[in-house]
């Protein structure tokens, strides 16, 4: 039995300053502005989302790759690995995740931190970040912990241009 | 212009012991058995996943309440606001989102700590959680720290039976 194909709805957009080319996770770039824009017909959904520190956007990467490639070239650590054990957008569902810092709500628009988003990307989801639920401190770095020169390579696996 | 549909697809499935009732978050429950089942298709982009303690695990809620209703009644805590300040499943995409920590792979099965998800639900994506880029120690728990009695609604929020 061939599974259904699954359907969603876009709901809103997030804007950014990357028009050609984004960073590959969320710098916070404090010169530009960073806004999710969500459709008004959701905006009640958003009430009681400025208690929140953190959010956790999902989003549509629609300039994936989907190729249907596995294996991705990790090129700033020098290895293949993986999709699964990756961030790479190129993956079977082209599913974007960011945890963004929400900065201020304005009815249906939220300034938040920087994001490795394109401008326009459609949104499909936002959830609080919880700090009891979400941040692990016995979580590990993977694969990335085991590369020689480890603090060089967390700059190039947390986007911070160096 | 009304934006056009986002199609997704099954690439595996979660098998958990709830049939009809599932806790509302990730809770060890060590007793049970809780698999990732990746489709073969997928298992080569498994490759590196066992370098990571924890796992994100993006999923389809396929027995979510899709009638559109903006506000959630948050029963354990008596409050009512609004669907992206909360986790519920019943959301305008209903995406499931739970970290877990990966306990064991065979081939295309992943061994994972307990998750918040009914036997067979459809699995989407599988990113590694990061702890430089995922473990926020400034987060807070929004509405839930200005709840009274605050250590016993945390044990709610993390779904953990008492």
């Amino acid at each position: 039995m061939k599974p259904q194909p699954i359907q969603l709805q876009q709901i809103g957009s997030i804007k950014t300053p990357y028009i050609d080319k984004a960073p590959y996770q969320p710098y916070e770039d404090k010169l530009s502005r960073f806004e999710v824009e969500v459709f008004p017909e959701f905006e009640e959904g958003l009430n009681g989302i400025e208690s929140f520190h953190y959010l956790m956007l999902f989003f549509y990467l629609d300039r994936a790759d989907l190729s249907g490639k596995l294996m991705v070239d990790v090129s700033w650590a020098n290895i293949e690995t993986g999709v699964f054990s990756t961030r790479s957008p190129d993956r079977p569902n082209p599913i974007g995740f960011s945890i963004v810092r929400l900065l201020q709500r304005e009815r249906n628009i939220l300034h938040i931190s920087g994001i490795d988003a394109f401008d326009n990307t459609p949104l499909l989801d936002i959830k609080p970040y919880i700090l009891d639920l979400d941040s692990k401190k016995d979580a590990n770095n993977g694969w990335v912990d085991e590369l020689e020169d480890k603090e060089h390579m967390s700059l190039h696996l947390r986007g911070i241009p160096h």
